[in-house]
């Protein structure tokens, strides 16, 4: 249990391993204002953030690129296989499932759960779709540490309460609908829209 | 042609608009510590962003729910319509298609685009799937100021040239591929893997 690391450096860590993976091939060492610029944060805020994973940058020189990469997959628990549920077989569910991202990043989509009759029984990438009702045996036989929600809002409580029953802690909502969640529980939300409207700042000022 | 609000503000400001947005009906104001949670920041840095957009919250009182909502749509732009065209009517695309977060937020996708022969000419909700060759003409015509690319990575750049060719300014990238593009258009680009990435770090620290 470390736990000391701040809720906001957090959710940067995964925004600085993006950065330091996609450098050229031929680029050694990164500075703290490349990484700045790829989490939006100051060069102060990255070397503050990235003093709580400890590789120390060389004044002048910045972050040696493979051994960032190398702790930064390591703090975020990227070494070892994470195994996810999708609730929701719909357009996104189904966009999830067959993500390319995930795989590469460690984690392995291997349920794929909704109540409509008429996709129950039917397969998606290498996946069957199951009954709601088959979530709490499901989770447990295929240890499932990672629930994820893309159904419709009105469907969104009952399936994290499914997850959770069934021992899921983490769990990541696509669905407009702010959950209730025991403690012990992490609930991350994505809102597809945030990106839109951050774009639509922008536009604005562009006078497009 | 305003432009002087940070970065990292602007991209705060859709969290501190979903709080406002989600706060109970009875509830009249908003304490800062109340928008920090919804932002992953402390209370000093949301009087700081806020102090930017202008509404002035009363020490001790908080902000008004209403007052804000109001300002934050303003500033972000919500307030008029944005046309929004997506490239790729795979799942993703058609996902975010039918996304019902959008319209809420003004913005209309008013055109969906793909290069695969059995998908041109279907129709996906009141959309019909065009030809990436049309982008230049459909989007003029229809008058988009954001493209979406949720293209596999091999067609990203190609319908990014020929979004920006047409005109648009803003553009939301899906694809895991960084985009070469000239100055005066913003891309945002969004990763799904990295709340995965989040939620792992928590996994590891809660032991499951």
């Amino acid at each position: 249990m470390k736990g000391s690391i701040p809720t906001a450096t957090v959710a940067r860590l995964p925004l600085y391993l993006r950065c330091v993976s996609e450098v050229a091939p031929d680029q050694v060492t990164c500075s703290s204002e490349q990484l700045a610029e790829s989490a939006g944060v100051n060069p102060a805020q990255v070397r503050k953030d990235l003093s709580y994973v400890d590789p120390p940058g060389v004044r002048g020189v910045g972050y040696d690129v493979a051994e960032l990469r190398a702790v930064l997959r390591r703090e975020l628990g990227l070494t070892r296989e994470h195994r996810v549920a999708i609730a929701g077989a719909g357009n996104l569910g189904n966009a999830l499932t067959m993500y390319p991202g995930f795989n590469e990043s460690g984690f392995n989509v291997v349920a794929l759960f909704d109540t409509d009759p008429t996709k129950i029984g039917t397969r998606i990438d290498s996946l069957t779709v199951e009954p709601y009702e088959t979530i709490g045996t499901i989770v447990a036989a295929r240890d499932v540490s990672i629930g994820v929600i893309a159904t419709p809002v009105k469907a969104a409580q009952e399936v994290a309460d499914r997850f959770v029953e069934a021992g899921v802690r983490s769990i990541l909502n696509f669905a407009p609908a702010v959950l209730k969640r025991p403690a012990g529980v992490e609930v991350r939300r994505v809102d597809l829209s945030t990106e839109l409207q951050i774009l639509a700042y922008y536009e604005g000022r562009l006078g497009g």
